[in-house]
């Protein structure tokens, strides 16, 4: 898989690319990962990007041209283009499975109060929000998308960790998990994970995570029936 | 506002924390953000900080010795300390405005299959998921907490952008916004940006986001309610 990120900030994601599993998955080949500054295709001298907003409003946008010129430079026949917004669909573990499964990914983050409308129109595939916040521009999304879709792809997480016990993998959050010692801080342990009875410890577990879900995000038990 | 971030992968945040808004704001004395490696709190000549969970199960903890020696290392009084975690509870606008008045925060970002539970029972006050999806540490959610919370302290956005058109101020999702040129591609800026006419303007305006909303995210209308 390829993934492109045009920004004004790609020294926002130098940390990020290299470490951690980000940075064995491209030691092995399994994603290639470029990210793009998008002053490079400014205008003028001084590289401009921005512009004041027809109507009126605070703030600035990207212009249509550097940034479409920068998306067309990078993106082919088969890439799928998106943008980072907080007005976008809510991004989930089901489409983190889905994008994992594409070619190309061209992400675009926007800065200031977002990108011209017809940029949005003629450019990109789909829109994708992180979450109900606002965050000073689309890099840190594009990061939290790339880290939850690269993770997805066969080979990246190698024994380190397996996928099934993850939260989302069937809308039901994780149960407790304790490791050594037995006793910490007067705390001990629930006996039964010290059982050695894995019926009565499967159990327990689905117990405890339906017990949690239900407390803390009813909304995911009726999110498949919607 | 001090903000302290405990990880096993600091570098992961270099970039973000010098670019952009988070740049200034820590120039300004607005904020002071500091990174911890919990590796430093690690046990013996290999400085280990996990270890495998009871009841068996794929993966690996983080041990509640090293994570709470950390936590207690850099927690006051009138910290609050946050867990990043996908099973807690859903980071929002609101949230983040709440959060942007504490004067403390601890950001502990998990790992692997998560944390001891004994350290979410007495050390954390309060879960925090950044959303529906799973990532490879908590490290990027914390990023992405700090942005959204940072941006909120009074002083920090500057003239730069007024935070008042923000998506999710008031639970509908933002306007098409247009720049200069007039004409992109055969593509033309909506005439009422361009007439003048401010209550048209407005009234243009808040239907297309009223419009947008209900079409993406009929959710938000209904938050309220709830």
């Amino acid at each position: 898989m390829q993934i492109d990120i045009i920004t004004l900030f790609p020294a926002m994601l130098t940390g990020f690319l290299s470490e951690s599993m980000m940075g064995r998955a491209q030691e092995k080949d399994l994603v290639k990962i470029e990210t793009h500054d998008l002053r490079k295709w400014g205008e003028g001298k001084w590289q401009i990007t921005d512009d004041r907003p027809f109507g009126g409003g605070a703030g600035m946008l990207l212009k249509p041209e550097p940034l479409c010129e920068a998306i067309d430079s990078v993106r082919k026949k088969e890439s799928l283009t998106i943008y980072l917004t907080p007005d976008g669909e809510p991004f989930n573990h089901e489409m983190a499975v889905a994008l994992s499964k594409e070619s190309h990914l061209v992400l675009v983050s926007g800065h200031y109060e977002g990108i011209d409308q017809r940029v949005r129109e003629s450019r990109i595939d789909r829109e994708v929000s992180i979450g109900d916040y606002v965050l000073t521009n689309g890099t840190l999304p594009a990061a939290v998308l790339v880290d939850a879709v690269v993770r997805q792809i066969p080979g990246v997480l190698g024994a380190e960790k397996s996928l099934t016990q993850d939260s989302f993998q069937r809308n039901v959050l994780g149960f407790p998990q304790y490791t050594r010692p037995v006793e910490f801080d007067g705390m001990r342990v629930p006996e039964v994970l010290l059982s050695g009875n894995h019926k009565e410890i499967e159990r327990w577990r689905e117990e405890r995570a339906l017990e949690k879900t239900r407390e803390r995000r009813p909304d995911l038990f009726s999110t498949k029936d919607t």
